[in-house]
Parts: structure tokens; C-alpha cells; sequence
């Protein structure tokens, strides 16, 4: 057991999260810091219990070995919850404050906008969290603010580069882009040779260039029904989902219908989890479409002048956020890209740096988003696609509730409840719902890595049920099963688990295989996806059909496919539990996220901008200020 | 001199403002902290250059006593620029570093809009700077960040709420918010109690309300036309000053037009400038008005229940940033209200923290935005009014261009080359110029304040110039008036200021009077001003007579007032400069800001969304890959 940890005093029933978090008073974040033999050169404080860990820790690790590497799954998620926060903070409890494991958690930064919405916060429960959960919780380092900021930077660049264009001939346009310095002398900035580049004029004088490169340099042209980028807020604001802009008098009605997504949702966010150094974050952001022009060439953000100043903006988020959980062991925050239309994994970067630190025979156990369907998936197929990085060990998180669910129980309703069906003994149930996790299983053992399951007990389960879910598992091909109970004794609810997840990956085969190649079409590495879902076959809209095409012959055919579907079923309609299997897949639109690097095809409507109920979690949520201490946050 | 301050070897001619401050080291500000005696425990760092002062710093020097306290302001503006800042930065280095002075700086955080856009950065120039610029210009410690999502979620629970409000029955929404716990018990929360106060209801429990009690709880009955708070975005989109929300389907229809402002044009940097401590605070943004009922009354924060989470979001940056000078020497960064239609000053909280740490013989520099006509008026009577301070010496910064200018000198024009008048001695057009000096020398007096003019040279100016200007200020009144060059030379340019600043605070009458009281009504508060300005009258729209009854009607005719006026004139008219008078000022349009404190009459049309030019400074600005520097700022 390291110097910092230590292990928790359990009371039961479990308290409020608040409450348990509030209990434990956190270690100076320097002293997790040393902890991981991290020089404090390489990390920056932000406040006493927050440190930006610097990407020059890692060049300086550059020769050492990395630790085992864990991905953290769920079975298809219900609305019950399965607790893979919570799962994965506390194995981490477990190997670091029981197991004497090196150990990193690295997980996303939440989005605000839930906070104060519905969900409430998102640093895992019970006695497996990571804290002060309200830091955690609200602003952190900053790293989504920075997102926004960017993201709207691009926005208002794009309607005030159309609002110009508009209004100026090509050679007033010419002239104000490369205004003369004092000396009556024009010159390109540094920006500018990208575009240059890219429209194969070679020329270093803007007085050289012929009026049509001129023109050419100077009009992008762009076309207004094609613009894809949104603007950001993180917030949830549905009135936001579909604005007209460009009604003030001065904007001389250049009106244009628009929306605002949650920040999380930027494609921003999902370049910064999967970019590897400042350098190719610079030519991500610089290379991300936000549409074409009228003759079809995508336009960028470098051509728009712009993915310097967004770079800029960016330079402190790149680097990963230090926290700890409730047991003094480390954890890295950062990232947090929307599972819907992204990828839903937290950093490269993160990994990266916390695989170093732990070195080998230590443990990084990193979460992917929503079940394995589509987080593992997205895990192996774009995340370690970029990272070069192959997982050890692949949980998947289980609860006897919700394969109850899956084997047909009744359903759930807010604020109703719980049926009797899923509080009481009904073993037929969980046999019945473990169709779901046995294709997670198989799906996952494609990819040649070991899968250990974790089933996050309830006080409610029994034993023949908890039995049922470990023979349905090994039968399926699971490395093993493990009965946790985290939630309600931290690490030591896990430490079963956490021998297990030793175990598999010590036994583990290295590389991974990846499900498709990238040199394969579109719709061929669409249908591979779709095969694993358990569909018959793809289909595709007309719209989906030519925006195929157009990415296609715009030569962006190379990239990882990153479908945005239901995280509630195998299929694409919500309500079918299971294991559906034999239905077609439907395919409604495709978009592309260029500079984060991947193609995403729509299935049935994504929202991307949530609401507030007529009650919002914001009326439980005040300070007392008497101690400056958060109240009300769940 | 203390042992953190340094002297600058300068250079001539003057290098670029991004070249001098990357050309020194700045200090650990650690060791700021230090010099200031200020205890770790009052201040959390964030990276090795700002670190956040705690308000508890306050509560353990209370007994202390306070420094001198001095307030900088201006001439009427032009666009040449009077180097005000540059001043408030180039005198603190002169006492600081050459007069063994304890001193504080306390500037305004920049908004990031105007930093892409076309002004660049806000952290000074030449030789007198806040370093490092990139992060003073950039996130700072994220305080406009957290004011921007507090400012939004307020704006997304007014929609949502209308909408709740527009599909529910009187019932049906006060089961929803007042919703049962698992014992089936209803019950408020503690902000609900905030409405039942204010609606005279006593009764704790949900189930003893009458239905008409419910309904009156329950329905807030926005009426939309009413609606003044807007969303904003710390962003220059010009796109979204004037919008329509509400278009997507799942909104049912319920369009409004509204907008977006610049983040420092929120209310709730205007409370975060004026609050004195984190309960008062908590106070303001709860009775932050949003807009009336239907019946015609006021609707605040906190009867949506959002006054606690907002607080929640504001907590950290309730706390001032320290950063440093180039020479060393301590600065508070803190709040920026938008001087258009807020105080335009930075905050009460970094003032005390600072005079406390300076202590007796020391010094504080604060900075009032915009000319003296405005900015050193709104500090006298709006920010002192609050925080009980008072003035040991007003300073006032002008330039003999800009003297020249209010002589009746040429036009100047952005990108053009200066006319000949304003770089040749010219004492003619100077003593003209005189005259507007003369009238902010006068009317600062009137507050029983010494005031300083500080002269910031320029190479072309003449003996004979800075003599007639020093000649006028002496004859209106000024205590004295000083030659200084610290653009060019740092601190050891204004040593002279520094000597002078220190002689009129060691002969200041205390306290300071006010211009007007506040218990006489709105409109004779308004024509105070006025006269102040030179007007002969004050002329009211049909709109503000109405708006000033309202105001009235809801009690709020107590508070201090905030003209939103040009900053370059005296007048209404920007184009009058000098000391125009005679003239009648036309109120066009009053507003309030009820949390933070005042009531704002509109003269013509004041923006609140900056634009985007088509060559905006984000096209120089990249990041060095290799070192991680930023590059193009200025």
C-alpha cells in the first residue's frame, strides 16, 4: 500500500455521495503527485486538491515501460444504472489502497449541464468516488470552458467571414486580409501559406498573385446549407436546439438558421480526446471542416484563419487533470466527449501519461462510454487506433437489476417505485436478460483481449441469481465473473475483482486485432459494426447515400467510423432488450468529424442539446457561506 | 525595494509589446505572495504564474490598517489611446521597485473577445506590463468563464420554466416541484422558502397550501415582453445580437426573440465587481431581476431557484488573481465589468484585500474604465458607495495627441498614417485641448479628492507642449501635474508620478463626498450627472418616463445610478469633443441591474456585442509547437 492511500471506515447503510465525500478530508494533490514519482516541474497546481499533469512528463518517460492497460464496459445500459463509474474508480480503491497495485483512473471531466439538469454529478458513488466532487463536478480546470470558447471563436469567424465576403469586392476582400504594414508593404501571415498551399499557388507576395488567386485566395465561398459546425454552451438550454442568427439590423438580414449542441458535443472536445501531442493538436483543429463551398471543397478552420487562436486557446486543456478518489489513489480527469455523436473515451494523452507512471506490473483502468456495443467498440476501433495502445483486460460491468430488465422485466418509470420483479429473488429473469452480456462478452473477445465481468451487487441480490450471472459469463467466454460490492465498502467491495483483473492481464495476447481495416469503403466498415450489433444488413437514406459519396471523393473515405446510435439496445429502437438480432439497420445521415478524425453516421435523431425539467437539480444546490462548502449536489 | 522587484534594462526604440514581456522571467508568483507576508493558506496557486487570494485573507488582516488608495482615470478617450492602463501599471512599478513603496495593482480582467478580434490584449504596453500576457489576456483563472455559465444557466431555466409553466396545470406543476420523496412526503426546498417569503406565505408544508396559494407559488407568469436577461458569450459574434429561440420542434412553437451580449456585459460580473463578500454575493444573484410577471412584478433569480446554484458556480471566482508586473511588483486582476453599460471598475473585494496587505504608507492603484466622466465618476459614486472606501488621490492620464484632438485637431483614421499636427509641436491646438482636461480636473475635485495628472509622453511631444498642459492642469485645480515615460522606461518613468501620487494622498481630506445622495428620486439622481457633464437638461422617451415609474413603483428608486453613455464626449455625441455644454441629454431608455445595484439609463444606442473585422488578430496569433509559447498576441 502506497504512502497516500488509505482505506475507508464504512458506514451502513450508505450515506448520501455528498456526505461521503464530504467526510473524507482529500490529500494535498502534491502528494498524490509524489506518490507517482511525478517531479513537480512536470505539474502545475490548480488549488490544493487539482494539478494539470504536463505532456512533458511524458517526454521525459519516453524510454520506461507502461503499466497494464484496462478498458471499462457495461452490459447495454438501463435506466437503473449499472455503475460503471463506479466500478471503475473503485477496482482502482481496490488495487491501489488493498492490492499494493500502481494504479491510474483515468476518466472523463463531466459536462455542467447535467449538474444542474437531471443527472446530477458524475464523480461514481457510494464509497467509490473521486473528490471534492463539487471541483469535479463544476468548471475543474477549465477544460470544457476552454472547449466553448474555442468552438464559438470558429462560429462567429464563420458568419462574420460570409457577412464580409458578402459585402466587398475580391480585391477590397484581398486587400483587407493582407492590409499593408507601415511601409505600405502587404505580406501573408503564417495561416495563410496553409491555404495557399492547399490551392497550389506558390507565390510568397500577396502582389504577385493574378486577380483570379486573388480571388481564389481571398473568397471562401462558403455555402451556407452545408455548414455542419454548431455553436457550443454547457448548458442545457433546449430553447438553443434550433435558432435563426443575423437579426440585428446591422447584419443586413444575412439570417441563417443554426443551433447550439452541448459543449461536450463539440468537435473540439473529441479532438482533444484523441489528439497525442500539441503538434498534431494544432493540425487537427486547423484541418476540421465546418462545410463547403458552393463549388464543394471543404472549407476548414485553417482556411477561415483560425486554428492558430484555437490552439492557442486549447494549450493548457491538453493537459490531463490529477485528482484522487476516496482512497488516496491517483486519477486522471480529462476529456469527455459526447458518446452520442462522438466516441465517448476519455484522453490518449491521459492514458498515455498514466501508463508511464504506473510502469510495468501497475494498472490504468480507463472508462469508455455507454455499453460495450458502442464504447469498447469505439475503445479499440478509433481510440487505440490513434494511440497505438492495446488493452490487457476488458471489463464489463453487470448488475442483476438491469439484466432483469433484458431478460424482460417490467419496466421502469421515474419517480415510480421499483417493481417487485427486480428488488426479489427471479433467477429466470437474470438467465433470461444474460443474452445481453454474452454478446458484450463475445463481441469484446473479438478483439483478442481478455474480458473479466464485474457484477456491481445490490444488497437486494441473491445468491442464486449472482450465480447464474457467473455461469452465463464463463460460459460465454469470460475470462471470469467477479461479485463486487465497491459501492458499499470502497476498495474492498473490489479487491476479488481487482485479483481477477490481474490475472487476465497477465494472461493477456498483445496487439490487439482491430473489428475493420481503414483501407476498406465507408459502408464496408459500417457493416462490419452493424454485424456486431447482431443487424441483418445496413440501409441507407438518400442523403446518407451522397454524403457518402461526397466524403468519399473528398478523401476522407480512410477514417475510423464512429456510429451514433441508441446506447439503449443493440439495435437501433431503444426498447429492444436484449439481444436483438436479424433487423436492418437504418441509416438516416452521415456526418464527419475531420480533425478529430473519424466519419459518423447517424441512426434515428441524436439530441444534442439536453433540457431542464420543471424541476431542475439546480434547487437543491446552494453554498453555505458560513464554510464555503457545496450543498445539494448529488 | 522588496526582494521580489526588479529593475528592466530597456531597450530603444521600444520592441513589441509580446517581445519585452516573453523577454523577462517571471517570478514564482509564490514568492509574490510572499513579499505581500500573504500565508499559503490565503491563497491557492494555479500553474506557477497566478494564484487566487482567498477572501479569508480579509478576514484575518481585519484589524489591520489600509493603505493609500488611489483611482486612475482619463481624459475623454480617442482612438489614439492615453495609455491608462499602461499608466496604473507603469506607476505601481515606480513605487514598487524605486520608491520602496508596498504597492498593489488592481486591474480588470479582459474580456476574450476583443483579444481575436481587433484589439488585442489588455495587460498594458512598452515597459509597463502584467505578465505573462498570454495568460492575463486568455482564461485567467477562469472567472469570465464561470460568469458566462451562470449568466446562461439563469438564462436556460427562464425558458425552460415558461415552458413547464405553458404545458402544466396549476397542479400538475406544483406536484412536479414540490415532487414526493420515497415516504410519498412533498416538501420545499430551502430556496422555495426565498418565494413563499416574498409572497407572504408562512406555511412549511406543501400539503397546507390553498390552491390559490399554490397557483401564486408555482406560476411565476413571465411575461416574455418583459424578459431582460440575455444569454452571452465571451466571444465577438455579431451574428447573435439579435436571435430567435425556441425553433425546434420539441418547443412546441415557443419562439422569442432575444440575444446574446458579451460575457463582461453580464449582470453578474456587475455583482461580482460590487459584492463585498461570499453571502453577499449569494444575495445579489438571488434578486437579480430577469423581467416582470404578467400582473407587473419583478421576477428574480431566486423565485426560478436558481440563486444558490448560481453562487455555486461564482465560488472561486468570488477570489482576486494575483499576477505581477514586469518589474515585480503585485497585481490583483479581478472582474471587468463592461463599462458601456456597467460601473466599468474592478472589484470591491481585490481594492480591500490589497489595502490591507499594503498597509499604512502603502499603495493601491486601481483602474476606473473609460474617462473620469464616466469611469472615476461611477467608481466615486457607485463603487465606493458600496464598499465604504474613499479616495486618497484621483489621478488623471492624458497624452498631448489625444489633448490635440479635443483641441479641434484632424480626424484620425484606423490604418492611415497620423496627420503631421499630431507629431509636430503644435501648443496652440494643446492649451485648446486643455479645456477637457480642465472640466474632468474640476469635477473630480468636487469629491473632495487631490487629483494628479499624469502626462504620458510620446518621443514626438514638445517642452512647450507638456508645459501648457501642465500649466492648464495646475490652473484648474490639479494638486499637480507629472511628465512620465514609463511605456518607454518602466518604472523609472514614473518615479516623478509616483513622488506626486505619494504627496497629494499624505494631503488627502477624508471622506470623500458623493455627487448626489441617494434617497432623492431616479430622475434627479440623472440630471446630477448630467450637469456633470455639462448638460443643460436631460430630455426623457416616452419609454424611459414609464421605465423610471416602474422602477419606482418597485421600490428600486434607492439606487445609485449608471449612465451607459459614449465614452468620447462629455455629451451624447461623439463626435463633440473638448468640454461641449448647453446641451440636453436625451435618456432613451432605463434599465436595471437590481442584484448588482444600480439603475442604468441608456443614452443612444450602446453595443453590446462587439463584431469581428475581416482580418481579425486570431490570423496572427498560432502557438510554437516546440516550446509551447504563444505567438501573435499583443
Amino acid at each position: 500500500m502506497g504512502k497516500t492511500t488509505r482505506k475507508l471506515e464504512v458506514v451502513s447503510p450508505v450515506p448520501a455521495d455528498i456526505d461521503i465525500a464530504n467526510s473524507v478530508e482529500p490529500l494535498h494533490i502534491a502528494e498524490i503527485a509524489q506518490e507517482l514519482n511525478l517531479s513537480p516541474k512536470h505539474y502545475d497546481l490548480y488549488g490544493k486538491y487539482k494539478a494539470k499533469v504536463l505532456l512533458s512528463a511524458l517526454d521525459e518517460l519516453q524510454g520506461a515501460g507502461d503499466g497494464y492497460y484496462v478498458v471499462v464496459g457495461g452490459i447495454t445500459p438501463t435506466p437503473l444504472g449499472e455503475g460503471k463509474s463506479t466500478t471503475t474508480v473503485g477496482l482502482c480503491q481496490a488495487l491501489g489502497a488493498y492490492l499494493d497495485k500502481k494504479v491510474v483512473t483515468c476518466v472523463r471531466q463531466p459536462s455542467q449541464g447535467p449538474t444542474f439538469g437531471i443527472k446530477g454529478g458524475a464523480a461514481g458513488g457510494g464509497y467509490s468516488q473521486v473528490i471534492p466532487m463539487d471541483e469535479f463536478n463544476l468548471h475543474m480546470t477549465g477544460d470544457i470552458h476552454a472547449i466553448t470558447a474555442a468552438n464559438n471563436l470558429l462560429a462567429a469567424a464563420i458568419d462574420a467571414r460570409m457577412f464580409h465576403e458578402s459585402t466587398q469586392s475580391d480585391k477590397a476582400l484581398f486587400n483587407r486580409l493582407c492590409p499593408p504594414n507601415k511601409e505600405g508593404k502587404r505580406s501573408f501571415s503564417n495561416i495563410m501559406f496553409r491555404r495557399l498551399q492547399k490551392l497550389g499557388i506558390s507565390k510568397t507576395n500577396p502582389e504577385d498573385l493574378t486577380p483570379e488567386e486573388m480571388k481564389k485566395f481571398a473568397r471562401l465561398d462558403i455555402d451556407p446549407e452545408t455548414i455542419t459546425w454548431r455553436r457550443v454552451m454547457d448548458v442545457n438550454d433546449r430553447f438553443l436546439r434550433k435558432i435563426t442568427v443575423g437579426q440585428g439590423p446591422e447584419e443586413k438580414g444575412m439570417v441563417r438558421e443554426t443551433g447550439f449542441d452541448i459543449a461536450v458535443a463539440s468537435e473540439i472536445m473529441a479532438v482533444l480526446a484523441l489528439t497525442t501531442s500539441l503538434s498534431d493538436m494544432r493540425e487537427r483543429l486547423g484541418k476540421m471542416v465546418i462545410g463547403n463551398s458552393r463549388a464543394g471543397d471543404p472549407v476548414t478552420a485553417d482556411d477561415i484563419g483560425v486554428g492558430g487562436a484555437l490552439t492557442v486557446l486549447m494549450k493548457d486543456a491538453i493537459h490531463p487533470t490529477l485528482m484522487q478518489t476516496l482512497e488516496g489513489t491517483p486519477v486522471l480527469v480529462h476529456a469527455g466527449p459526447f458518446a452520442n455523436i462522438a466516441h465517448g473515451n476519455s484522453s490518449i494523452v491521459a492514458d498515455k501519461i498514466a501508463l508511464k507512471l504506473v510502469g510495468p506490473g501497475g494498472f490504468v483502468v480507463t472508462e469508455a462510454g455507454f455499453g460495450a456495443d458502442i464504447g469498447t467498440e469505439k475503445f479499440m476501433n478509433i481510440k487505440c487506433r490513434y494511440s497505438g495502445l492495446s488493452p490487457h483486460c476488458a471489463i464489463i460491468v453487470a448488475t442483476i437489476r438491469a439484466l432483469k430488465m433484458h431478460g424482460g422485466g417490467p419496466a421502469v418509470t421515474a419517480g415510480k417505485p421499483l417493481d417487485r420483479a427486480y428488488v426479489t429473488e427471479n433467477v429466470g429473469l437474470v438467465e433470461a436478460g444474460c443474452i445481453n452480456l454474452a454478446r458484450h462478452i463475445e463481441n469484446t473477445k473479438t478483439y483478442g483481449t481478455n474480458v473479466v465481468v464485474a457484477i456491481n451487487m445490490f444488497s437486494t441480490d441473491s445468491e442464486a441469481e449472482l450465480a447464474a450471472v457467473r455461469n452465463a459469463a464463463l460460459a460465454a467466454g469470460a475470462f471470469d465473473a467477479v461479485v463486487c460490492s465497491h459501492h458499499a465498502h470502497g476498495g474492498k467491495g473490489a479487491v476479488d475483482l481487482g485479483i481477477a483483473v490481474q490475472k487476465a492481464c497477465e494472461n493477456a495476447t498483445q496487439p490487439m486485432k482491430f473489428l475493420y481495416p481503414l483501407d476498406i469503403s465507408i459502408k464496408e466498415k459500417i457493416e462490419a459494426i452493424a454485424r456486431s450489433y447482431g443487424a441483418s444488413g445496413v440501409e441507407y437514406s438518400e442523403k446518407a447515400e451522397k454524403q457518402i459519396e461526397t466524403y468519399s471523393n473528398q478523401g476522407f473515405s480512410g477514417l475510423p467510423i464512429c456510429i451514433a446510435k441508441t446506447q439503449y439496445s443493440f439495435s437501433d429502437d431503444a426498447s429492444k432488450k436484449g439481444a436483438p438480432s436479424g433487423f436492418v439497420l437504418p441509416i438516416r445521415e452521415v456526418r464527419a468529424s475531420i480533425g478529430a478524425g473519424f466519419i459518423y453516421p447517424l441512426i434515428g435523431t441524436m439530441s444534442t442539446m439536453p433540457g431542464l425539467p420543471t424541476r431542475p437539480c439546480f434547487y437543491e444546490i446552494d453554498i453555505d457561506t458560513q464554510t464555503g462548502r457545496v450543498i445539494g449536489l448529488s
